[in-house]
């Protein structure tokens, strides 16, 4: 999403500034004050800040330009997203995230040093964890205070805000339960967990701060809203193509952790729909293994070859991308931002990373 | 804590009302929409109120009454409340409260009844517990935007909403902490840790909120700051006195029980710096032991008597009490109020349960 780059450096520039200037007040609480706003902003600056990004370019496309409201809003969205990332490498017991090692783990590690029984490090590394989360998203509502908005303005943002932030708490819960059972499993739940866990908070809620910055009408807001979740679906269709298909040098992920994970995507999904009695038990023999083989892989793949999978699937992608760009020609903008926001759609159908 | 009595039925109705209608919006999200609002609601109604009743109470002092606004901000008060408390008992492993199953773990057992696998049932209910508790506070912070008033003390009231919660955060890490380790422990590590897990957030926090929305001068909101924190270190030390001499009928909870789970208590550290080795040595074999004995209780009263503390912390109280009693006094508000809060203090110098 080349055209977002623009947008990071300020971004950076003011999570920098937010965590040496803003938060400083936390540091003579107790010893966990300085402790927590240096990992918070190590964790946070590590992030691509693509939600900060379409904050700024959303109420650049309405207001001409952007301002430092929107790159408070994209601080306190950052906040909110390392928040939920902390929170979920709980969730999902993973001790490390780009790379390095996650926070809750840094806090387990940490207690190892005092503790020998390693369940009771890894429960300090847990509770630790939910606290800075819960810090995480504490500050950035205190950031939120700061944006020199009018009072309606500024209750709509805390409100949408606010509000999403408690869809994807639900989205995260019906994740969470679908790793648990199949039960109940269906296509739409599927699409639902995409559209409040990714879409709407990855590209509907910073488009909606950003364009009520910049003074949009409610049409406006209401397509943004629209588009979001649609490059959103897209966006995370892909992503599960990668974890099936995708190169590991180039994705950075093993190739077929998405089987290994057992995770509940369109491709599982439509294996599950298709395959006759005796592929389906094989199939639940290798979704979920703790180690999948070359082998595994291959016949997964061929079944969804079998099957079409990937033709429905792309089917269905290129349908919700000829909604996205009806709703995009119909936004009221400079027609140069039709064209980034046809970028943003084009890079999401077409990444392979 | 008689004289707050009346504003319950009020923050109990406004709450019910907040579950019952505003929150319906997240039914359609998906099934653990109604599940998460039924859940929150049983929850946060079967608390005593006493933060919420504090609100009301603050804008009455300086207001003459109390009106819709501390009502609104009380129910995401005790919002907030719940959420601390859902995720402080992930923390604590707590599987009971206000005899009743906790959040985490009532998600725990409905797992069970899915995954035989009784480690994966535990986790499952601490991501769902963790999750409850964050949209919690998502709904506190919502809630909060519906607040009509004027758009600075709105601003302060977001504020000091946020900045506390952030220091509750912090001081849970330091207890947290101090449960795996007694390295660096002392007397002010332990009563920061009342501060700000207790005696800001408890009674201070509600007092100012309370205060601003009343109108209440700068002078007079840092006064209740400080009054808050006084009497809430009195009732945290309170608190430790009945965990260790409280009668199990009246308290609620097994004589000794705060020896038992180790507490970090000023009464643990007095016995700590008073005693003999020999008998450090046998204190460190009764603190945390997984079933104490009413001769390991009986060591402890001992010991404590021996050495006076009782006394010694009776005198840290009586000096707090007396700088509380001045700030109450100095306060510009009518004298049925000073009344009232002079009875809060003595309520908890005196209560026995």
């Amino acid at each position: 999403m080349k055209f977002l780059e623009i947008y990071r450096k300020d971004i950076q520039e003011a999570l920098s500034q937010f965590f040496d200037e803003q938060v400083p007040h936390l540091f003579p609480i107790n010893r966990w004050g300085k402790d927590v706003v240096e990992r918070l902003k190590e964790f946070s600056l590590s992030g691509k800040l693509i939600r900060g990004a379409l904050i700024l370019f959303a109420e650049e496309m309405f207001a001409g330009k952007y301002t430092a409201n929107a790159i408070k809003a994209a601080v306190s969205m950052e906040l909110f997203q390392s928040g939920l990332l902390i929170h979920d490498d709980i969730m999902d017991q993973d001790t490390k995230r780009r790379g390095k090692t996650t926070i809750f783990y840094q806090y387990a590690e940490l207690a190892k040093n005092i503790s020998e029984n390693e369940q009771t490090a890894y429960h300090f590394g847990e509770s630790m964890g939910i606290c800075v989360g819960d810090i995480a998203f504490f500050l950035g509502f205190e950031n939120l205070s700061s944006l020199e908005v009018s009072p309606s303005t500024h209750n709509k943002i805390y409100n949408t805000f606010a509000r999403e932030m408690s869809f994807v708490g639900l989205g995260q819960m019906q994740d969470i339960f679908f790793s648990l059972t199949d039960e109940g499993l269906s296509e739409n739940t599927i699409l639902s967990i995409y559209l409040y866990k990714t879409s709407r908070y990855t590209f509907s809620l910073p488009l909606m701060i950003g364009a009520l910055l910049g003074g949009a009408k409610k049409h406006a807001i209401a397509c943004l809203e629209t588009i979001g979740e649609n490059i959103g679906i897209i966006f995370q269709i892909k992503d599960d193509e990668l974890g099936i298909f995708g190169d590991e040098k180039i994705v950075g992920k093993p190739i077929g952790s998405d089987i290994q994970e057992n995770k509940k995507t369109l491709y599982f999904w439509y294996l599950q729909r298709y395959s006759n009695d005796e592929e389906k038990q094989k199939l639940s023999n290798i979704f979920g293994k703790s180690t999948i083989t070359a082998k595994d892989v291959a016949f997964v793949h061929d079944l969804i070859k079998k099957y079409d999978i990937q033709n429905t699937i792309y089917q269905k992608q290129t349908g919700l991308a000829q909604l996205v760009k009806d709703e995009i020609l119909s936004l009221p903008v400079a027609e140069n931002y039709h064209k980034a926001l046809l970028e943003l759609l084009d890079y999401n159908l077409s990444r392979n990373f």
